[in-house]
C-alpha cells in the first residue's frame, strides 16, 4: 500500500480522483526544501530519542540520495504517489524499511508542506529582490546616461511640465523600493517555524521544534498549532507584494509603448527585444512590453485566485488550500521573468533625443513656470493662473510658443513684466527654475542620483 | 531564418525574449484547428487561382502528414519556433519549399489564431455542455433513487422546511441548465468566421471567405476586421458560463462537505471518493468535494485575469492578447475535471436515511405550515407568525417538538385549533402540505421529475 | 413590534445589528417594483380567496397611495425598519390594521426581493439596451460623417495598415451588438416569475402563480423553490454583461486619450468635455475618457464581488445574498452614465484631418499591399514577405517612404516591377487596393455602413 | 468662473460632464485632512515669505471657520464645484478675495490629495489597528472564560482532535495580530509627505517642504515628485491589508455558523446579534455572522478595483485614479463595521458546554494519540499508522469507541499493549497529551494565554 494513510480504508482510490488531488506535478518543485525540512527533523528524533543516532544518520544519507537522483533527473513521479511528501517518504521506505517508517513520526503533511512553503517562499523573495535591485541599478544607469536629456512630462497625457529623463528613472527607483520593503516586511513576517505544529493541535511526543527552528534558521517558533495548520496569510501577502511590482512594470510598459510608437518616437528598442507580423513585412512590435503589461493581468488573477480561495473556510486545513501553490508559483514565475528582462530591456534602449527634442516646445510646458514667476511678481496665484491661461489661448490662436508671444502681451497682463519674461519661458529655462526637494530641478536631480547611487554601490547582498 | 517576419530585422532576437515571448509551450494544444484551417484556407487558395490545385494538395497532404507526427508524438516542438502556426508553417515549408511558402497568402497569424480558438472553443463548449448533462443525469437519477426521503430545508443555515430529497436534487438540475443555455449562448454568439480578415485590415487579394466559412461549419462571417483582431469576447463569455458553473459546484460541494461530517451525519461518501492522513489513523476526508470548492477559485481567477487583460487595450491586436489563451485552457480543465468527477461522486453516493430521520423533528421544519393553516382559518398572516413564534418559544422552553404540545397551548391560540392541529404539525404532515407549484410538495415533485426524465431521455446528442 | 419576525424572540435586536444588517439605505431604490409585485400578489390573494376583494382593493389603493408617497418625499424611511418590504408593510398595517397584516399572506421576502430585483433588472438592461443603441447610431453617423477619412491602423499601437474611419467606427458597433446580445440573452434567461416560491419549499396555501405571472408579465414560472431562493445568477450574467461594455468602453476611451495627445495629434476634444488644472494653466485634459477607462476597473470589481459572494454557499437563501444589490446597482448606474457620456462625445469630436493626412506616410502603412501585390505577381509569399521587408530597410536607411525608391530598388526584387509598383504603393492606393469581405476596402465598408443604417432605421423599440 | 482653471477654455463645462466627474460627493469626507494640509501650508508659504504673516493668519483663522461650517453641516456643498479642494478654496476667496486666490502657491491638487489621503489612511490605519485590538481582547477573554472547554478540532471539517476552546481563541488571536503588524508596516511605508511636490515636477517657488512635514508629523519627504503625483500604493496596500482582515473574519464567521446549526449546536447566539423570519416563524438566523462572511467578498472587490485601476497606466497623475476614492473608504468602513460587531459577538457567544460535550467522544479524536503512545512503545510510525487506521475500522463496524474495545484487540496490535492503553484513549487523556510547544496541550496553551495577557495588558495606545 503505497498512500501514508490506507489502514481505515476498505477500497482503493479511484483512479479518476487520484488523478483529481495529485500535487506531484506541481509540488516536486519542493523537493529540494521537503528535504532540508526532513533532515532538520531526522537529525531532531535523534536528538530527543525517537530515532537513534544510527537511524537518523541513515536517514539523512538516503535523503540526500534521493536529492541526488531528482536533481540528475533519475527519479520517477507517479500520480498514484499523491504528493512531494509521500514520494520521499515511499522511497525511503522502499530502501530502509522500519527506518523509513519512523520519519514521520511527530509531524504531518500540514506542518511539512507549510515548513516547505515557507522556506520557498523566504528563497523566492530574496530572488525577486535581486532581480528588483538589478532592475532599480539599470535605471539608476540610464539615468546617469541620460542626465542632461529633458522629456516632456505628463499629467493625463497631456503634455505638462518638463522633467529630466533621470528624475523619470528615479521615479520607478522609489517605486521599486516600496516594493522590496514590502517583499521583506513579507520575509520577516513569515519567518516561523511550522514543522512541530503537526495535524493541528500539536503533538504528545517529546520533540523539540527550537531545534528544528535553528537547523532552518528560523526566526521564530509559530505559537499555535490552530493557526499554523489553516494559515496561508504568507502566500498572500507575497503574491500581493508581486502584483504590486507587475502593475509598476505594467505601468512603465505602457509608457515605453507609446513611446515607442511612430508618433511619440521617443525610443529606439532594439530589434533583439521586438518581434515582427507574420503578415506585415514593415512591423517591429515591442512585444516584451506588450507582454509585461499583458502578464500583471496573470498575477493579478493569481491573488484573486488565493483570496477566493481562502474565502469562507474554517480551522484548520482544507484541502482546498491544496490549491494555493500553482498561483503562488506562477505568479512568481512571471514576476521574475518580467524582471529579468526589464534590466536588460532599459540598459538596451536608446533615446531618439533629436526628435524629442525638436518637439520639446509643443503643448506649453514652460507654462506653469511662467505663472510662478508671476506669483514671485506679488501676483495671487490665481490670478496668475487665470493671467497665463488666457496667455495659452492666444498662443493657440497665433498657433506659436510663449516664448514667442510679443512683448506687448505681456505687457497688457502686468506692466514690465516684458522685460524679464523671456528669461523665463522656453522649455531650457522652466526645467532649470526648479528648486523644490523632490523636484525635477538639476541640482534636487542629482542630489538623489548620488544618494540612490551610493546606496547602490555599498548595496552588498539584499 | 525561421521567423516569419525576419526581412527588416538587424538582429537576432534575444534567447532571453524568445522564451519570454514563445506561446508552443501551451498553444500546440490548437495544432489539430490549426491544420483544419490552414486546409480549408489552402483550399480556397486553389479554388481562387492563388494556388494551382496540385500545390493545394501538395500542402493538404502534408498538413495531415504534420497533423499525424503530432498526434504520435513524432514532431518535434521548439521555443525558437514561436507558436504552433510557425511550426507548422516552417515544417511545411521545409518539405515543399516554395510551395510551402504560399500557404500563408492572405491571412495573417492574427486572423489565424482567432480562427483556431474559435474552433477549439466551440468543441470545448460541446464538452462542456455534454458534461454538465451528464451531471444533470445523475442528480435525476439520485432524485428517482432517494424520491421519498425528506430532507430538512435550510435558510441561513439553519433548519427551515422540510424538502423531499428530489426536490433538492431537481434544485441543481434547474441550475445546471442554466448554464447550459449560457454557454450556448455564447456558442452562437462567436460562430462567426474570422478568418481571411488578416492582420486587421483584411487584404487587397481575391479571397472567397464563403468558402472557407462553409468548409469549417461557421454559421456566419466575421463582418469587420479590426474588430476580429481585437475581439476576445467570446473567451471572456466562455469563462464567465464556467465560472457560473464552478460556483454552482462550489455550493453543492459544500453542502456535501457538510452532510458528510459527523455533526450532519447525512451522507456515506465512497471510501474510493474520500483521502485519509499521513497522520491522523482514522481520518477519512472529503477531498474531492473540497477540491471542487476550491478550484472554483482558480477558474473566478481566470475570468478576472482576462478581464484585466483586455482593460485599456486600444484596436486592434496587441500582444498582451497571447495571455488569454492559458487561462481559457486553465478554466475548461479545471471545470471540465471537476464535472467528471461530480457525475460519479453523485451516483456513488448513499444517505444515511435513519441518522436523517432520527433527527427530523429538530428544527421546527413544521412552524411555517402550522401558522399557513392558522392563515386559512382566517387569522391573518403577521398575527398567525406572531402566535406560532410564541408557540415556537414554549417549545423551547419545554424542550419538546410542536406536536408535543398539549391541547390547551393550541386553544389559547384560538378556541377549536387542538382539534385538527395534530394531523398538520409533525414533518411528514408538513412535507405533504406543500402545493405550490415549484414547491416540494410531492405531486409538485413528481412533476418536475417526470418533466426533466423525459427531457433527458428525448435528449440526443446536446 | 415592527419587525415582521418577532414571536420567537426575547431579546431586542442590538442597535449596532441594525444598521450592520439594514438595506434600506439601499433597497429602496426597488419600492416601485415591490409595490407592483404587491398588488400582484393581492389580486391574487383575492382570486383565491385569501382575501376578500374588499380587501384586496383596501391594499392595492393603500400601496399605490404609498408609492405616490415615497416619488414626492414625503414616506420615510428608517433604518429599524431593515427594508424597503418591512417599510411598505409596515405602512399598511400602521393604515389598514388586520387587512394589512394579511398581505404576506403565502409568501416571503426572499421570493419578494427576487421578484423586485428580476423586475428591476429587466428594466435595467432595457435602459443599457437604449444606451448602447444610441452610442451604436453616434458611431454611425461618426462613420457617415467621416467616410473618407483615412487613418493608420495599428497592431501592437505600431502603424500597421491603413484604415477608413467609418472601418474603424463599425468595429464598436458590432463590438457594442455583441454586448446587446449578451443583456438580451440574459434579459431572457431571467424572464421567470420567483413569486410564490415562499421561502424556500413552496407554500400549503392555495395560490395561483400563474395569475401573478400574467399579471407581472413574466414569460415563465420558476420550477424549483429551492433554487429560486438561492439563485443569483441573473444578476451575475448581467454584471457580467456590464463588464464586457466596460471593457468595450474602457478601450476606446485609451484609443481616444492616445488620439488627444499633443503627439497622435488625431482629435479635437470639445472644451465642455474637458477639465483644466488647478496648477498648470495651459492643461486641457481628457478627464472624461480617463474616468470612462478608470471606471472600468469598478465594474469589474462589482464582478469579482459578486463571485466571491456566492462562492462555496450551500442552499438555500442565506443572509450574504443582501450584498448582491449594491454591487448590481454600482455596476449599472456606472455602466450608464459612461454611455450616457460616450454618445455625446463621439457626436461633438472633431478630427484634425489635416494632421492626420501630414502624417499618414509615416509608417510604411503600404508595405503589405506591396507584399500582396508581389503574391499577386506569383511570388510565394514568404519570399514576397522577406523582399518587402527589405525594402523597409531600405526606406529607414534613406529615410523614405516606399513610394520614394527609385526603380532600382524594386528591379532588383524583380525584373519590371518598377512598370506597376508607383501605382501600389502610398497610402491612397493601399487603402482603395482592400476587396476582401469585411475588410477596410471603400465598397466593403460603405456595404457595412449601409447594412447598419438600415439596421438602425428599422429600428423600433430595442 | 468658480472652476480653479478657467482661463484657457472658451466653452463651459458640460453639466452631464460636470456630474459625471464630480468627486465632492465622496470627498468631502477629507475636509479635516484637506484643512488641515492647507493650514500647514498656508503657515509655511509665510515662513518662506510667499504669504504676509497677517495673509497667512487670515487664511488659517477663515480655514477654521469653514472647518466649524462643514462640522456643524452648515456649508453647502455643490456638484459645480467639483471636489472638496475646489470647495474650502472657492469659500476662502469668496471671504478674502486675493488673500484666498494665494493659497494655491506652489502646490497641486495632485499633491494636495496624496496628502489628504495619507493623512486620512494613517488614522484609517490607527482606527482598524484599535478596533482589531478590542477584537484580540475579547478573543482572549473569551478563552479565559472557556478555559477547561474541550472542543472537537477539525481538519477537512471531519473530527481530527481534541482541542481547548481556549486554542481555538488564541490561533484567531495570532491571525489578527499579523494583520496589525501589516497595517503598521503599511503605515510605517506611506508616512511621506507628498505636498510641495506640485503637479508632477515640483516647483520653481521657494517652499520650504521640511516645514511643512513637521506640521503635519509625517516621518520623511517623498523624493520624487513624478513618483509621488502616480503613487496610489499605500491605498492597495492598505485595503490588502483590509481583504486579510476581512477573509480571516469570513473564516471565523463560517465557523460559527456551523457550530450554530441545530447539527452542531456548540453556540448559542444571542437574540439581539440574530433576526427572524418574515414567513417561517420558528427561525433564528445568524444574520450578523452571514453578512461579514458575505461582506469579505466587497473588500477583496474594491482591492480588485484598485489593481485594475492602476494597470497599465503611464505617470504621472491620470484622471483614472479619481477612481482610489469610494473604494478604499467602502473597504474601510466594511471592515470597520464588521470589527466592531465581532468584538462583542465574541463577548456575548455562549458555549453549549453539554451539548459538546455529549458528541465528544464521537469521531476518533483520541486516535492519533493513541498512534503516538505505540510509537513511544517503539512501533515504527508508519506501521503505528496502519495499526490505528485498522482499530477504527474495528470501532466503526462495532460502532464503538476505541476506549470501549476489549483488550484482545489491542494484544492483536502489540502483546501487552492493553495494560496502559485505556489510560490514553478518551478524548480527556488525548487532550491532557499533548505536550509540544505551541501544541494544545494545557500547559501550553496556559503559557500563550499568559502571553498574551501581559501583552495586552502593557498595550497603551496601538
Amino acid at each position: 500500500m503505497h498512500k501514508t494513510w490506507g489502514g481505515r480504508f476498505r477500497e482503493d482510490t479511484d483512479q479518476r480522483v487520484e488523478e483529481f488531488t495529485e500535487s506531484i506535478s506541481f509540488d516536486q518543485r519542493l523537493y529540494a526544501q521537503d528535504i532540508a525540512a526532513s533532515i532538520a527533523h531526522a537529525r531532531m528524533l535523534a536528538k530527543v530519542g525517537l530515532l537513534t543516532a544510527d537511524e537518523a544518520d541513515a536517514i539523512v544519507q538516503t535523503l540526500e540520495a534521493i536529492r541526488a537522483e531528482i536533481e540528475t533527473g533519475r527519479f520517477p513521479f507517479r500520480t498514484k504517489l499523491e504528493d512531494i511528501h509521500t514520494h520521499i517518504e515511499h522511497a525511503l521506505i522502499e530502501r530502509l524499511g522500519d527506518v523509513g517508517r519512523k520519519l514521520h513520526t511527530g509531524r504531518s503533511r500540514n506542518d511539512q508542506i507549510a515548513t516547505d512553503m515557507k522556506l520557498w517562499t523566504r528563497e523566492a523573495i530574496d530572488t525577486i529582490g535581486r532581480l528588483v535591485r538589478d532592475t532599480q541599478r539599470a535605471l539608476i544607469e540610464a539615468a546617469e546616461r541620460n542626465a542632461d536629456l529633458i522629456l516632456p512630462g505628463y499629467t493625463h497625457l497631456q503634455r505638462a511640465q518638463p522633467v529630466l529623463a533621470a528624475h523619470y528613472f528615479l521615479a520607478y527607483v522609489e517605486k521599486l523600493e516600496r516594493d522590496r520593503t514590502r517583499l521583506f516586511d513579507c520575509r520577516k513576517r513569515l519567518d516561523e517555524l511550522p514543522l512541530g505544529t503537526a495535524a493541528l493541535a500539536g503533538t504528545s511526543l517529546p520533540i523539540d521544534r527550537e531545534f528544528v527552528r535553528q537547523q532552518l534558521g528560523f526566526a521564530r517558533l509559530a505559537a499555535n498549532s490552530l493557526d499554523v495548520s489553516s494559515d496561508r496569510d504568507f502566500l498572500l501577502e507575497f503574491v500581493f507584494a508581486l502584483s504590486m511590482i507587475a502593475v509598476h512594470l505594467s505601468g512603465w510598459a505602457e509608457e515605453w509603448i507609446l513611446w515607442s510608437t511612430v508618433e511619440f518616437g521617443f525610443l529606439d528598442l532594439p530589434d533583439a527585444f521586438c518581434t515582427g507580423s507574420s503578415i506585415m513585412p514593415h512591423k517591429k512590435n515591442p512585444d516584451v512590453l506588450e507582454l509585461i503589461r499583458g502578464k500583471s493581468a496573470r498575477v493579478v488573477g493569481d491573488l484573486q485566485r488565493l483570496l477566493v480561495l481562502v474565502k469562507g473556510l474554517p480551522l484548520a486545513y482544507n484541502r482546498d488550500l491544496q490549491e494555493d501553490k500553482q498561483a503562488v508559483f506562477d505568479a512568481f514565475d512571471t514576476v521574475a521573468a518580467c524582471l529579468q528582462l526589464a534590466a536588460p530591456l532599459i540598459q538596451a534602449v536608446r533615446f531618439r533625443r533629436e526628435a524629442i527634442a525638436q518637439r520639446l516646445d509643443d503643448g506649453f510646458l514652460d507654462a506653469t513656470t511662467l505663472m510662478e514667476y508671476l506669483i514671485q511678481l506679488g501676483m495671487p496665484m490665481r490670478s496668475a493662473h487665470e493671467a497665463v491661461g488666457k496667455l495659452v489661448r492666444r498662443c493657440e490662436e497665433r498657433r506659436c510658443r510663449l516664448a514667442d508671444l510679443p512683448p506687448e502681451e505681456y505687457e497688457a497682463i502686468r506692466p514690465g513684466l516684458s522685460s524679464g519674461v523671456y528669461q523665463i519661458v522656453g522649455v531650457q529655462n522652466a526645467l532649470r527654475a526648479f528648486r523644490s526637494l523632490g523636484s525635477t530641478g538639476p541640482e534636487q536631480v542629482a542630489a538623489q542620483l548620488r544618494r540612490w547611487r551610493e546606496r547602490l554601490d555599498q548595496d552588498v547582498g539584499i
